[in-house]
């Protein structure tokens, strides 16, 4: 195997979830394209990493610190939503139904992957808990995310704080005939007057 | 959206059968990992594609011109195997039962893609074929694959050269009971004394 091949295949399965296979289509693929897109995919590459911040109030990423959404003053900012991830956040905001800010955790309780409470952002959280009302965490559905969830409620308990969740129930479009047990418990327990 | 993510993110997505979220997971996890390592896989993309060349013999990928392949004494110069791609080569390679040359076509006839043979390396295996006894033909087994087959044992015929294909019938380790139909037509048709 050509070592300059062989290296790139190796940097291509660093990627998340990428194996030889797919490393080695991305690899071919990257030796066919013009030596032009060539460049502009390894600049936009390191550009991301040298241009890119961590916010220091919300732990969102950002170009600028404070992020866009931390020092924009038409913000609610008596509401702040707590998410997993920078993605998680963005899918929010696409909705354009959520005005207030946001806290990134980078991650969820997960004993079994080394990651502890310790390990995310709840301590800066704490810190910015002034003249908040509300505290909406929208950690995901998963075990991880409900203990999470959880951690944090109970951490907040002894604030003047309102701790709300996403709700849980059938999504949109989903059907009742396959939806598995725990959603439709959760959905039976969510239930609404209409 | 930051600007230097959404080019990543971009720029991944031109990543063969890379989506919209599947690149938004590269481009965070490029921006999760150290600078270093960053530069790395920047520099890994941009050397491929300036130290890899294609031979002008085979058409495979080489650092040197002519390929390792092609420039090996002890190779067997009267038999070439046709491959569609570089990665075809690598992988009847790995097996270490052939010692022949290669010759890669560079994609296979498919008019609905816009290939046909002219598109392929046929001309230039058309030129090497002094001294050659055996072209074996190792083209996928799917509908394009086989009417390259067909196209270039077609041309081959004035040729005083034998045309082999690769044996189809059930892979090792399958089972008859899953097998489709045309897999088991190609097993009864090939069948073998034993």
């Amino acid at each position: 195997m050509i070592r300059a091949l062989t290296q790139l295949i190796e940097a291509f399965k660093k990627l998340p979830s990428v194996g030889q296979k797919q490393a080695e289509r991305y690899a071919l693929f990257v030796i066919k394209n013009s030596e032009d897109s060539i460049e502009n995919f390894a600049s936009a590459i390191v550009n991301a990493k040298k241009n890119i911040k961590t916010c220091s109030i919300c732990c969102s990423l950002c170009e600028e610190n404070p992020c866009e959404i931390c020092s924009d003053e038409k913000r609610d900012k008596k509401t702040i939503c707590v998410v997993e991830n920078y993605t998680d956040l963005q899918v929010i905001e696409k909705t354009g139904k959520y005005k207030g800010l946001y806290h990134v955790l980078l991650g969820v309780i997960s004993p079994l992957d080394g990651v502890y409470q310790d390990n995310l952002s709840i301590k800066s959280l704490l810190k910015r808990l002034d003249g908040v009302k509300e505290v909406l965490i929208a950690t995901n559905p998963t075990v991880e995310g409900d203990a999470t969830a959880m951690y944090i409620s109970d951490v907040l308990k002894k604030y003047d704080i309102t701790v709300t969740r996403l709700a849980k129930g059938i999504p949109s479009g989903g059907s009742i005939e396959y939806a598995d047990e725990v959603t439709l418990v959760n959905a039976l327990d969510g239930r609404k007057k209409i």
